[in-house]
C-alpha cells in the first residue's frame, strides 16, 4: 500500500493568493485591464483569466485597457511611472514582502551602502529590486560569485529576493566577510511563508521514498522546493500537472510526498494526489 | 641543515608599538606614572618597566603616583571616571582600532540593535567595549553560542574583539542567520595588522614542518596565531622565551617557521631563531 503525504500548507502564498483576490475583485466588479506578465506562474490559471478576456501582456504599451494589473512580483518605478503616462490606471498587486525589499533596497543604496541582491539576475522581483533601489545593485546568487567583486573596505548592504534560501543568504554573508569590508547589513527580506514551505518541503522529504513537487518549471519558489527535495528524499520530481506523472517513478515506493509551490492552485496538487493513488 | 624561515612582519603590531612608544616618552619626560594592567603581555617589557619604577596595577586605587596608563586594551568609561574622580591624570594609549570598536558597539545599542560581541568572555578588551556600549552585548566566540540565544525578529548588531579570526566571524553570522533576524548589521572591527599577521602565519605554517609561535601565553592574538599555526603545520609549539625549545622538536624537521604575536619584541623572535640555529 501506498501512503501519500501532503504537508500542513499547500495553499498559494499569502502575496499570491492577495494578488488573485484583487485580479478577480476587479474582474467581478466588470473592470477593464491586463496583467503585466502572468499573475502567477500557472498555466491553468493563467488560461482562466484570458478566458475572461484578461490578456497576458508583456509592456505596458500593448494594453489596450484602462487599467493595468502589477503582479505580486512588482515592478520598477519606471514601469508605473510608464502607465500613468499612458493614462491608464493601476491594480497594484504587489506583495508586501516583495515592497518590503523595494524600500530596504533603496534605504541601503540611499545610506551608501555597496547594494548586493542575492537573487536570480533577469528575474522580474529582482529587476523591480534594483528598479527602486535607483539602478543600483550587483546581483549574486552565491558565495562564488561574490568573488568577482572587491568589497574591501566597503559598507555592503544586502537584500534578497524574498524566495532565496537560507543557503544562499548564508553563502553570499561567508563570501562577502572574506573580503573584509568596512560593514556588512543584510536586511531579511526572505518572505515568511516561503521559508515555513521550505521547511516543511524538506522535513516531508526526509521522511519519504518520492517527492513530487507541483508547480511552473519558471517559478523561482518552486525550483528552490525542487532542490530541497532532491537534496532529502531518494527521488524527486517537478511536475506542472498530473499528466507528467509516470507510473515507474513510484515502482519501489511505499511513502509518497506531494507539495505545491507558492503559485499552486492547491486543487491541482489534490489532482496529483488523487492519480497517484490510482497507481 | 634546517632552513629557518620568518615572515616579513614580525614586529610589535602597531597598537603596542604606539602604547610602548607613549610610555617610553613620558618615561623620558620623567612622568610619575603606573599602567593599569601589563602595558603588554610580555614579561620581559614589563620587567623592563618596573626597574624603572613603573609599576603595574590592577585598580586605579592601587597607584600612589600622579598618572595612570591605559594600555592598547582600552577600559571601560567608568575606569576613566574612577580615574578621574581620583584626582589622577590619564595617559590614553588605547589602540585605535579598539576605539573603533568602542564607537561601533556604543552606536549598534544607540540604534536599538540588539548587540553581539564576538569575543572571550572577560577578555579586557570585551569589558571594554561592553562598557562603552552602555553595558549591553551579549559576548560569543562561535556559532554553537549564538544557538543559547533568541534572535528571531530581532535587529542584530555585531562588533568583534580585535583580534578575533575570520571565522569565528563568519560563524557567529552564519548562525546568527539561521535564527531569522529581522536584521543583521556587522561593523567590521578587526584589526588589519592582526588579519595581516594570521595570513602570514598561515602561509608559513603551510611551508614548514614545525612552527614555532613566540609570544605570552595569555595573549589572545597570540594564541590565535597558535591555533593558525597548529591548523596547518604539521606541529606547532606556542614558547614565551628560547629557554622553553626542546631539540627534540628539531629532530626530523627541515624547514621551521618562526613568528611572534602583536606584543611579542622582535628581538625574542630573532632570540628563538639564534638557538634554533644551533640545535
Amino acid at each position: 500500500m501506498l501512503k501519500i503525504i501532503l504537508p500542513d500548507e499547500y495553499n498559494f502564498c499569502f502575496g499570491v493568493e492577495r494578488a488573485l483576490e484583487l485580479a478577480r475583485e476587479h474582474m467581478n466588479n466588470g473592470d477593464s485591464f491586463d496583467t503585466l506578465g502572468e499573475i502567477i506562474h500557472n498555466p491553468h490559471v493563467v488560461k482562466e483569466f484570458e478566458e475572461k478576456g484578461i490578456k497576458v501582456i508583456n509592456s505596458p504599451e500593448e494594453s489596450t485597457k484602462r487599467k493595468i494589473l502589477i503582479r505580486s512580483h512588482g515592478v520598477p518605478p519606471e514601469t508605473i511611472e510608464k502607465i500613468k503616462s499612458l493614462g491608464k490606471e493601476i491594480i497594484d498587486a504587489t506583495c508586501p514582502f516583495v515592497k518590503h525589499a523595494h524600500d530596504s533596497a533603496r534605504k541601503l543604496v540611499e545610506e551608501g551602502y555597496f547594494l548586493l541582491i542575492i537573487g536570480k539576475k533577469y528575474h522580474p522581483e529582482v529587476i523591480g529590486i534594483q528598479g527602486h533601489a535607483h539602478g543600483k545593485g550587483c546581483v549574486v546568487i552565491n558565495g562564488e560569485e561574490v568573488e568577482q567583486l572587491n568589497l574591501r573596505g566597503k559598507k555592503v548592504g544586502i537584500v534578497s529576493q524574498t524566495t532565496m534560501l537560507l543557503w544562499n543568504v548564508q553563502d553570499v554573508i561567508t563570501a562577502v566577510l572574506k573580503q573584509n569590508p568596512k560593514e556588512v547589513r543584510y536586511i531579511n527580506t526572505r518572505c515568511s511563508t516561503t521559508e515555513r514551505r521550505q521547511n516543511a518541503t524538506r522535513e516531508l522529504a526526509k521522511k519519504v521514498d518520492v517527492m513530487i513537487i507541483v508547480g511552473g518549471k519558471h517559478s523561482s519558489n518552486t525550483n528552490r522546493l525542487y532542490e530541497i527535495a532532491k537534496e532529502h528524499a531518494p527521488a524527486a520530481y517537478l511536475i506542472e500537472s498530473y499528466e507528467e506523472l509516470k507510473p515507474e517513478w513510484f515502482e519501489k515506493a511505499r511513502i509518497v510526498g506531494i507539495t505545491g509551490g507558492a503559485s499552486t492552485p492547491p486543487q491541482d496538487v489534490l489532482k496529483v494526489k488523487e492519480i497517484i493513488e490510482k497507481i
